[in-house]
């Protein structure tokens, strides 16, 4: 292969990249202007009345953008940006609001285009498991909707409450079911998109199967509304399981993780839907507001637990395929302990405690958060590091939990009754856990994205010189004045 | 919505679209240059001697190249593409050449790229079931390879013997068992390509989860090779079932065929793997040739045939599943015959006859051959429609089958003892199928491409005017000059 470095700078740009500079701030012309388009925009002389849409959960990251367009229909998210893109004002779509990377707060003043009136289910097809909708529904809402027509959306995550399927299209979200139902490129069949020029682009399609030009619904499935705004979409939606199951086991090790990882992979083959793990560091903390219900002899947490959830269509099956997987893992020492959920308020009961990490670990102080792939061999060596690293902070706890079946972990660290960064601990973090990531050929960023979080590293961390020059040109080509989440995704050089 | 007509112009080239009018015929003297870069590439005066590389298997497609290039190594294919770019020189990149839209065949004298030599599988990920190869691995050989270490190459069709895992990207391959695991973007965890100018993109990775910019790789997948040539591939590889079963039932009515589908989803559940339809007219023409082991009273085939596949990791939870369907299924006199494969010699005589199809009408006559994608409740109406249109042609069959659980129909029309197009018949055909297709929301290229044989019907049959202006963009800037695949997959106006 040819060396990198000769490589890089071959593919040449079509245009200078824009820094984005020349883009306005949209005056209050440009509000009465956008509210005649769009009319249920918010605009507001405080900026801290539109808090909600300007400030994210984590509270690290906020803007102050003055108007929040919320078109009621593609034609109105059209005639916003055709405006905008003529003004070369800077547009930041907006869906649930629940990343954690800042993708859809505004740098500055930005207008904010929230998709939130679009939140239409459309129809299901019965016979294909398809469903059509609007891109800011409600996942859950789409989630309950979906199983009333004995189906399921093959997409599940803890801020489902919130979050909407458009912006989970946009941020291509992983979540717990990722193994079995595979990414939003698996289960996408059709969308529909407004470029940044206004035009609608109408991939809307119900056929499972359609080799006609190149299959452009991917290349918006995670690019964070850089490329265009997501507003209608056409979902694969598997069979609703009717048999599911939850078992909650205690490891002693890591090792043993990865042993009762493979075993279930053996014993559950075509209904293992998750396996996740969380840490002792972790569950100390969830345990200080949840009662954690498997405890060693001296009545504390165990250090490894994971949670194994099978969905499948014969329930005697399942619990047969279960008993022996269970009986091989206990039996071999693989796992020390463990429960298996006996009706559905108790799966919940265990689900809660894992969705419940992230936000428990946010009130406990400041919370440095990373969500990196790493290959199974190396997986939690990086916890052990950086509490050696963070060693000299007594109130830094590195708690760690993840979709460990992906090769995804959610490392945090908390620093305890701290409520800002502190630059003492980052410089310990960063850039080494990114460093560190890249040397074991893992990726900075498994499923939550770059925003304005990451996008610095890209070039530094994740992809070579070639990559990143491709990627900015399919940027200019199809957001010329680069209005679309400007400064957000792709490195600023 | 914007109404499309009004749009459609919106979306402007960065340049205009050039119809490769500006493309060099190779000289000697490119000859000898290319075969330094590539010193394995064959150069032969009399294009005859090139044939395999110049035809392809259908008939349909002759090109007249005088050289095929066969690089030894990504490095290689980059000093080609490089040099051919420079000067302006067609190049069609070919892997198995088992395509049937002539997409792998020169329109005239272009450089063909072989991928043959590339063929070297690298490593195998036990723990993750991934397989990192070079393209031009035949995908058969792949699949025993990748069978050895107890898993499986989550794509099948019946070229497997010549194609290469490559090409199956490059035309984002379907195959028999697309509805278990999903299409090539399902399973694709990295792509290495080179672009037209010689750019080596690595987007080689282990990591199944990577929300690092934009997944540049599933822009190759389906573009037929006229972005990059792809070079090494890593794959997602599930574990291979210990359990696997076979069912070829008989059907009166396709309105039976169905009812069976949605009965095999209902009780089959998670281990149904495949589920494919034949009609009579086909099987009436697979029988001059092979036993049909299942006929009815009179000793003739039945109207309708389906073949049901499981696969599974516990055989007796595999068997009671397929029980409780094929009771269900003959009760209800859904399927009114059927058999049920003992050992693997009778899964794979079964499966024989589903893929003789192709070869066994290849044999009878002129092909005319669409690969379509309808909905369910339609599906198989076209089939009788060409039927009352051709029924003036005595020597005329229409003849179907097809993976009729992701709506996807091959849909066959024979002109017996004819070998080469007839005009009064294929006037009858087309347009009216790409029409009638359409007029149902249907693909007029479910699984096949477009090549240089529907590549005009993009703008007109498939996507609308502002999706194929993106997608000219799009080859625009990534070859600027068109010299990958130049005259095909894309419309030349």
């Amino acid at each position: 292969m040819i060396s990198k470095s000769l490589r890089q700078n071959r593919f040449q740009f079509q245009k200078t990249f824009r820094l984005f500079s020349t883009l306005q701030s949209p005056t209050e012309q440009d509000f009465q202007e956008l509210v005649k388009r769009a009319p249920s925009s918010l605009v507001v002389n405080h900026w801290e009345e539109l808090e909600k849409y300007n400030k994210d959960w984590t509270g690290n990251y906020s803007g102050k953008s003055r108007i929040v367009c919320r078109p009621n229909s593609t034609k109105e998210v059209s005639s916003i940006l055709e405006y905008c893109n003529e003004r070369k004002i800077g547009v930041v779509p907006q869906a649930g609001n629940t990343g954690v990377v800042g993708g859809s707060i505004p740098i500055g003043d930005e207008v904010i285009l929230s998709i939130e009136k679009l939140n239409q289910i459309h129809s299901f097809d019965g016979i294909n498991g398809i469903v059509q909708c609007d891109a800011g529904v409600v996942l859950q809402t789409l989630q309950e909707k979906v199983a009333a027509w004995d189906a399921l959306v093959p997409i599940d995550l803890g801020a489902k409450g919130t979050c909407m399927i458009g912006g989970n299209i946009a941020t291509n979200a992983g979540g717990q079911y990722y193994y079995r139902f595979g990414s939003i490129h698996s289960n996408i069949i059709g969308l529909e998109v407004v470029l940044a020029d206004g035009t609608i682009l109408d991939l809307m399609s119900t056929n499972r199967k359609d080799n006609t030009g190149y299959d452009l619904k991917h290349l918006f499935v995670g690019s964070e509304g850089t490329l265009g705004v997501v507003t209608k979409v056409a979902l694969n939606c598997p069979r609703l399981p009717s048999s599911r199951n939850v078992a909650f086991l205690a490891c002693d090790s890591f090792q043993s993780v990865c042993e009762t990882l493979a075993k279930a992979k053996e014993h559950l083959g075509e209904v293992l839907a998750a396996f996740e793990f969380m840490d002792k560091a972790v569950l100390d903390q969830v345990a200080t507001e949840k009662r954690i219900p498997l405890l060693n002899d001296n009545g504390e947490n165990y250090d490894f637990y994971v949670l194994v959830e099978t969905q499948g269509s014969n329930e005697d099956h399942d619990m047969q395929k279960l008993e022996l997987f269970l009986e091989s893992t206990m039996e071999s020492s693989q796992a020390v302990d463990g429960i298996l959920a006996q009706d559905m308020k108790q799966v919940l009961d265990i689900w809660e405690i894992r969705e419940s990490c992230n936000p428990i670990i946010k009130s406990k102080g400041y919370n440095y958060k990373y969500d990196i792939s790493l290959p199974l061999d190396c997986y939690y060596d990086i916890a052990n590091v950086m509490r050696d690293r963070l060693s000299k902070f007594p109130t830094v706890e590195v708690v760690n939990w993840g979709h460990v079946i992906d090769g995804n972990l959610h490392l945090n660290i908390i620093d305890k009754g701290e409520f800002k960064v502190r630059e003492e601990v980052k410089e310990l973090i960063e850039p080494f856990v990114f460093e560190y990531t890249i040397s074991k050929k893992g990726s900075i960023s498994a499923e939550h994205g770059l925003g304005q979080c990451k996008n610095e590293y890209l070039g530094k961390y994740a992809k070579d010189a070639a990559t990143v020059a491709v990627m900015k040109n399919l940027k200019q080509s199809f957001d010329p004045n680069g209005i679309l989440n400007p400064s957000k995704f792709l490195p600023s050089l």
